[in-house]
């Protein structure tokens, strides 16, 4: 680790696979077929730790995602974000290439998209999800509206679709002040899909695969009920932010940024360490849960949390607060960042750094872009 | 731009050529050195056009970034970051290939290894700034305290180092409310080099370079004066927030992330576009002036600002509120976004999309990492 120019991104392998066995594990457990999320990492060999080795079915945010994975082997992949009708022509070749691509769909514009782009080309059908809000009110249809369950029966009729079950996120859990909160919303999740798709079979739409997934209602679970498919991703590193929720300890978080501190000012007990917006991203993490927290937990070489607190992030300065005599810090000296959300943190890298029983082992190369 | 795939980093040729030429005629004018900061745009092309063609002396903000400007034939550098030890080699490496780079400094501690790595290798000189504060309390040391005068009078005397000059940046101006502000903090940005560069002058230390330069100073003040050098670097591009601060108008941002809306939620007048935190940054931009303004502004694809408000982003989804039918954005309809804060948006991007009169005329790749 001496030899690392900083900033640099820090991966624990062995914490890594711990995480990874212990979501999978409970998945088995349950029953429920296990689709990690693999936007956290975005690198290939993650995504094989997911499935113990294999590689399994995953989810991607981005067609980026999805054709790198694909060429690493990955021949089952859900794309989770509403389709850009621009995009279905990238989405069809990449599904003619691997066993299936599933996109998803949550209006009839896009539906339409869908089939006036088969239409075009015979033989063209998709693998549809449809996407179902269940209270986090980003994507997807009201399941309590009449026109969700119309459009959920245009797509078990279109020719242009195989409909393959419902898809719902509760990305609000993330907003979840107490367990008894994310555990709510987690009921919410399976209720979501499990009456709209109760709904619709009494409709005649077919037998629906019903898909939940985030990493808080995931780790906050003690197993999966009333839902077919799980779908967490950020378990795989955690970050502040999640140990703060509680979603684990801080003792689970696989990733932290490497930095040196490179100005040292005790007469304003402050420190600049070259670790900021661009090796960090500006996320603020915990801050709703910890108005103090700072960008990130500010620890030493052993992920001692340290009286420092990073307080301000420019484009490459990150100035830290201390509590104490700065000069205990002096010029050179290295810190490790636990970050507030390790997804953003590591789009901002293009290789990761390995380690392993505290050993540089490995470096990952991320898929990045769209 | 109908063939771009969303998102997509859009950058004017033209903005940027007459943003490049306006603050080079300036300095011109004034009669003062010209080495603008190349860290909001990365890009070897762009650094010409900030000297009319030539490969001029720049400052840089990554050892990644020198290299890369070097190796495109620029010989002439500033790494304006205080240098972490660990980092002298390279610089050193770098130094012997290009006419000069210049490291920075603001502490015994930073000048004790310069003296210490030249000591082991005969020969050995670097060419250093001495970083001062103006106020920003970022980096640099306090021009009224004596040990910034010792500090200043050992570099000077030092046979590891060639003493250039005095290096402030007053990124307090970021945080004006007023012009007024932003032409005080100006003032006190060239005192700080100026009135200590006095006090050195009577000490003995040599002629010494006087060298300032945020954007919001730079583009506030009529000409530069009581300095040899500016440095500044957003002006290239502009953004939202400059344009809010009144650094430039909305007509001056040369830069915009193409985006595509993927969701549209009348019910509860809404929309999701396929541009979110990796798209754009959190950088949360003019909300100290506007705390309405939202994480960048919507326009059409003409740049005319729509009743569009982007409040959240997720990692790929953007959340659009609407003013009015949400109906009018269906999915699919391409949008503009103006970032809050060009720096970190560009620095997402492994390539920008060139226009020029509205065409499509070039791709440019940024060097990222450190």
């Amino acid at each position: 680790m001496d030899d690392l120019s900083t900033p640099a991104f820090l991966v624990d392998r062995d914490i890594v696979t711990r995480n990874c066995d212990r979501m999978r594990a409970k998945a088995e457990r349950s029953g429920v077929a296990f689709r990690p999320h693999v936007k956290t990492h975005k690198v290939a060999e993650i995504g094989r730790l997911q499935h113990g080795g294999a590689a399994g079915p995953i989810t991607v945010s981005t067609l980026a995602e999805a054709e790198h994975f694909a060429a690493a082997g990955f021949g089952d992949i859900t794309y989770a974000v509403p389709i850009a009708p621009a995009k279905l022509e990238r989405a069809a070749a990449l599904g003619r290439a691997i066993e299936r691509l599933n996109i998803l769909v949550d209006s009839q514009a896009a539906l339409q998209a869908v089939e006036s782009f088969a239409g075009e080309r015979p033989g063209t059908v998709f693998d549809v999800f449809l996407k179902v809000d269940c209270g986090y009110h980003r994507a997807g249809v009201d399941p309590s509206r009449p026109e969700s369950v119309q459009l959920a029966l245009a797509l078990s009729r279109s020719s242009a679709v195989r409909f393959r079950g419902l898809l719902t996120h509760a990305g609000h859990s993330y907003n979840s002040l107490t367990t008894a909160e994310v555990l709510a919303i987690a009921k919410q999740e399976t209720a979501a899909v499990t009456n709209f798709a109760a709904t619709l079979a009494q409709e005649g739409a077919g037998e629906l695969v019903r898909s939940i997934g985030s990493t808080p209602t995931c780790t906050h679970a003690e197993s999966f009920t009333d839902c077919d498919e799980v779908r967490p991703g950020n378990y795989v590193f955690f970050d502040a932010f999640q140990a703060t929720l509680g979603s684990c300890s801080m003792s689970d978080v696989a990733v932290s940024v490497l930095t040196t501190v490179v100005g040292c000012y005790p007469d304003r007990e402050e420190l600049i360490v070259d670790a900021a917006a661009l090796a960090l991203s500006k996320d603020p993490g915990p801050n709703l849960i910890d108005p103090t927290f700072g960008y990130g937990l500010v620890c030493d070489l052993e992920l001692r949390p340290q009286p420092l607190k990073l307080i301000a992030l420019s484009q490459e300065h990150g100035k830290i607060e201390v509590e104490g005599n700065a000069a205990r810090w002096p010029v050179g000296t290295r810190l490790r960042i636990v970050p507030n959300h390790s997804c953003l943190t590591a789009a901002m890298y293009d290789r990761y750094a390995v380690l392993s029983a505290g050993q540089l082992v490995d470096e990952w190369r991320p898929v990045r872009g769209w």
